[in-house]
This record gives C-alpha cells, structure tokens and sequence, in this order.
C-alpha cells in the first residue's frame, strides 16, 4: 500500500497538532505511512518533533520512521494557532485539493482529511456544503452517491440526511434516497471492512418507529417500503427499528452498521459512545477517505491539549480499509 | 419512610416476574421495603418464591424480610404469561389506580409502576396517552406540569415533547413549554435528588444547534429565548448545545440532568448507555413516582428470563427520593 495522504485542515486549528502527535505514536500504534499535506510551518508554530520536506509520496515510507514527511503547499500568510485568517482557510482548501489529487491518482493509499473552519472557507469562496461533497466532486462521484459514516469501535451509523433543519427532514425522505443509501453502505461494508455479507439495521423516524402509524406514517410509506425493496435485492437489512432501543451493547451486536434517517440520530449514539474515537468515512468513492469526527477547536489550538485520538483512529481505519480494498 | 408500593403492570407481561425478583435481591441490594399491587396469581404463575397478603401498606413492613407483600386487586381472569387479554388490562388499570391512591394518600412512601401494554389498556377504555397522565390527573396536576426524567447511573434526560410523530416536533416547540420544562426539571432535582444548586443543559433541535439560523431558526426564535428567561430567574441553564456533543463522558459530568427536545433524542443516548438501568421518573407530582424504562416484554414473558435491573433501579430511585423529599 502507498503511504496514506492526510491533509492538515486549517492551521490555526488543532490539525496540525494532532497529525504530529500521530505520527508521535506511528510506533506504539503501529501505524502505517502518511505524509502530511500542507503548510509545515503550521506543523512548527505547535510541535518542536521533526519533520521532513518530500516532493513525492512514495518517499514518506523512506523517511516516516524518522520524522514527519510533509508535501508542502502554498505560503499559508501569517499562522497563529486559534486565529484563523483567510490565507489559511485558502491553504487548507490547497492541502485538501492536493492530497485528494493524490489519493485520486493513486500515488497515496487514501486520504485523511484534518479538520477545516467552513465558515472560513466560505469566506474564500468555497461552495460545497462540507470537505465530503468537495472530495465527491473531485472523484466525479454525485453527492447523492456517497454516504457519511461514522465509525467507533463497536458501532458504525450512515446518515441519510445530514446537514439540514431537522423540521426538513420528512419531506426530505424518499425511498429512493433511503435505498440509495442501504446500497452504499452495503457496497461500503464490503469493500472496505471486508464483510462478506453485511448486516445493516434502519432506524425509524418517530418515537417507537411510528407505533404501527398512531405517531407517524413514514415507517408505513416511506421507510418499510425502502427496506423491502432492498431486501428484494438481496440486503441482510432490519427495520425500521425504534431507534432508541438500537445502540445498546446487545442490539448493536446484532448489526454492522446502522442506517439512521437524520444528523443528530446517527451522531448521538455514535458520540455519546466513542467520542474522542470516531472516525467519518465516506462510502461511495473510487478512494479511500476518512476525517476524526470532530471540528477545528480553535479554542485550544496551539496549547498543546489536542486529543490525538480520533486522528490516529482515522489514519488506522483508512488503512484498514485501503488494505481490505487490495485484497478484494 | 413508607413502603414503596409497586404496581405490577399487564399480568401477562415480564411485571410480575421483574418484581419477584427484585423482592429477591432485597438483601444484596439492600432495598427498602415494598409491596406489589396486583392479581397474586400473575407472580405465582411465573415464581415458586413465598408471597404473602396484606391488606394495609404498613404491614408490609413487618413481612418483608420473609415474603413478597401483596396487595391484591381484582381477579385477571385467566392469567397466561405472554398472552395479554381484557381482564388482564382492566386488572393492571385497578392496580395502578389502587397502588397510585395509597401513594397520594401518604399510606405508600412512593409509587413505582410495571409495564403495561397501552394497546390493551386502551381496549378497555383507558383515554391517557400514558400511566403518567393517569397518575398526574389521580393527584390533581395538569399533563403540561409533569415532566418525565429518564436517570441512569451517569445521565438523566427530560424530553420536553414525548409521544408525537417528529414532523409535529418544531410546531410544538413554544418558548413557555421549554421554560416550564426547564423550572419543572430543576424543581424535580432539588425535591428528588436533593440537588441544591442544579446545572441543567439544554439540547438544540438541528445539527450543530442551527449552527448561528444556516441549519434552522428554533435555536433563535424559541430556544435560546426560553434559556434566558430561566437564566433570568435563577436557573444554572447552559444551551442550545449541539446535541451530538453532550452525552459524552466529560460533557456529562458538566451537568444536573440533560434537557432534550423530543422523544429519541432524550431516549437515545439513555438507552445506548444505560439500557438495563434505566429508569422514568415523574417530575411534578406530589408523589414520587419511577417506573422501570422497557415495556411488558410479552415475548419472553413466563421464561424466567427478564431482568429485573431496571426494576429494581426504579424501586432504589423511588427509595431515594422519597427519602429526598422527607429530608427537605
């Protein structure tokens, strides 16, 4: 496998940091190698370990035992961690496209992207509602085509909606975008966990899945019919399920993922669960990708608190899955 | 302090088989003294442990230590475990009415309700969405003043609307429903869990809290407006939080209890941390009243294979609140 590509995200935020104290840890987690795309002066301002200017991916695995690789990109103006600027937001709109060029071409494993202020990005004229539709558009893969999955230890969840006012949320729901969305994640589970035959589980919209329609009738018209339909195709899937009784130790065993019909059902239980280890990977492109489920932190950048952990767990999970993709 | 009295629920459900066991497990758990309200014959169908009769709650007392006390209520007719019928129903709606009374009439110390099944409660004429509304209409208190806390180990949440598709979940959101939850829930920790000073955490309805209006209004027009007026009168309030970052380890230790929007949003991360522990409790009546968090479970009922955790939680937390109460 390649090395793995991961993009700094914004570099008055905790990024930096964080890719640095991976690679602090490439030992002690056995980690695969990466090579950091951005400015490395960001990497500099935060972190006083060493780092190694390359031109190429394929000279990351010569040098990641002893510092770490860094493709640079353009000047990022003046870097204070927690101070963004628009330099820096255009720096990590450069790193992402960069790096997802090279996992595009092949040259990288697969790509990981550090966390990016999309309020900044707006402000240089960015247009997609977050790095996942960016990425989508580079591979030439429709939006509608990809899923976000959140992924913890013993739980992974695929949002059919994601960022939109939850009162959007029924009107939004379609069976055909519920059984676009089994299908990705099926095919994703395959591919990239090497699952054989996936078990997925749909949560239903209302409280207690609607109570054969006395609380709601999109089980009845939208959801249900979706999940026959997927069944019909052959899908291992159950539901929909009362999704509050889904996530506990016992029910999540039952499933490899579940499919949950809006942002917040799908994150609650993974956060509440695996917070400092939840990793967002996108089903659906012709490339590996996964983030640390979590924001720039402004708020501590530069001060040398920055939990590493869901970072590191998103470099293994990337390279889990570039490995499984290999042997398929 | 009383006993606690405890209703036990739909006779063919797992209530007569999780109250058993509780009364069981009186020693290892240490449980305050209790009695079951119900058709004896529900429990004997499903347990060779020794009942005995009572006729008034103080006796229960006296007997506890060698035998599950008994209140018994009219006949349920055929008692099948697992097979629900007509005089089964009408025998749990007595025995909620009788074990609700004693409570009210300060003859029981609290009162702890089993699982009943709403369908056939409502075959017999029952007009309340719930055992809650029933118990809040018995002592005098409008639905709106009630609020129902779900408290486990490490978190309790209170969802301000409960039963209702999620379509009809923004509509219901007003400013005055949110402000009475919010003083109704910080009354509820002071009377029940002798919480001095409550820190209390309010959820945002979309992702990230609306994220300043771009993924919704209600954060500005209804929710952070129900947060100043309860800062306005004392109330230790924090919110609109995003809510996939609140229910995590550290986030939870920032507060008293979580209040939540609607149904699966408080019940999703109970469950997914605390499924066999979880337990209902009222808030704003003028008795205590819990309630295990799981259903009649007729599937498995008559096995020998219930659980009688979250019941015996419920009947500790009744205990503990009661005594709460008596304190101040």
């Amino acid at each position: 496998m390649n090395p793995l590509a991961v993009a700094l995200g914004d570099p008055a935020g905790i990024g930096p940091e964080i890719v640095a104290k991976a690679w602090a840890a490439r030992a002690a987690r056995n980690l695969a190698p990466f090579f950091a795309v951005g400015d490395a002066r960001s990497i500099g301002a935060v972190w006083d370990g060493p780092t190694i200017r390359i031109s190429q991916p394929e000279d990351a695995a010569t040098h990641f035992a002893d510092a770490l690789p860094v493709i640079e990109v353009e000047d990022a103006g003046e870097i204070v961690p927690g101070k963004p600027n628009m330099p820096g937001a255009r720096c990590s709109l450069d790193s992402l496209e960069l790096a997802a060029g090279l996992a595009r071409s092949g040259a990288a494993g697969g790509l990981v992207t550090g966390p990016v202020s999309k309020a900044q990005l707006y402000s240089v004229g960015f247009v997609h509602p977050g790095q996942t539709e960016f990425v989508a558009e580079r591979c030439g893969v429709g939006a509608d085509n990809v899923a976000m999955m959140l992924a913890g230890p013993t739980l992974r969840t695929v949002p059919v909606t994601t960022h939109v006012a939850l009162r959007d949320v029924p009107e939004l729901l379609t069976i055909e975008l519920i059984l676009s969305k089994i299908r990705t994640t099926e095919r994703g589970l395959v591919r990239n966990f090497g699952i054989a035959h996936p078990r997925l589980a749909l949560a239903g919209l209302n409280p207690h899945a609607g109570e054969q329609g006395a609380l709601g009738r999109e089980e009845i018209e939208i959801i249900a019919p979706a999940v026959e339909l997927a069944r019909a195709e052959g899908i291992d899937i159950v539901g929909p399920l009362p999704a509050d009784t889904m996530f506990h130790a016992r029910a999540r065993a039952r499933y490899d993922a579940a499919i949950c019909l809006y942002h917040d059902q799908a994150l609650i239980p993974l956060k509440a669960l695996h917070f400092d280890e939840g990793v967002n990977l996108t089903l659906g492109l012709p490339i590996v990708r996964t983030a640390p489920d979590h924001g720039t932190a402004f708020e501590i950048a530069g001060k040398n608190v920055a939990d590493p952990g869901a970072m590191i767990a998103a470099i293994e999970l990337a390279a889990l899955c570039a490995a499984n993709r290999a042997r398929s």
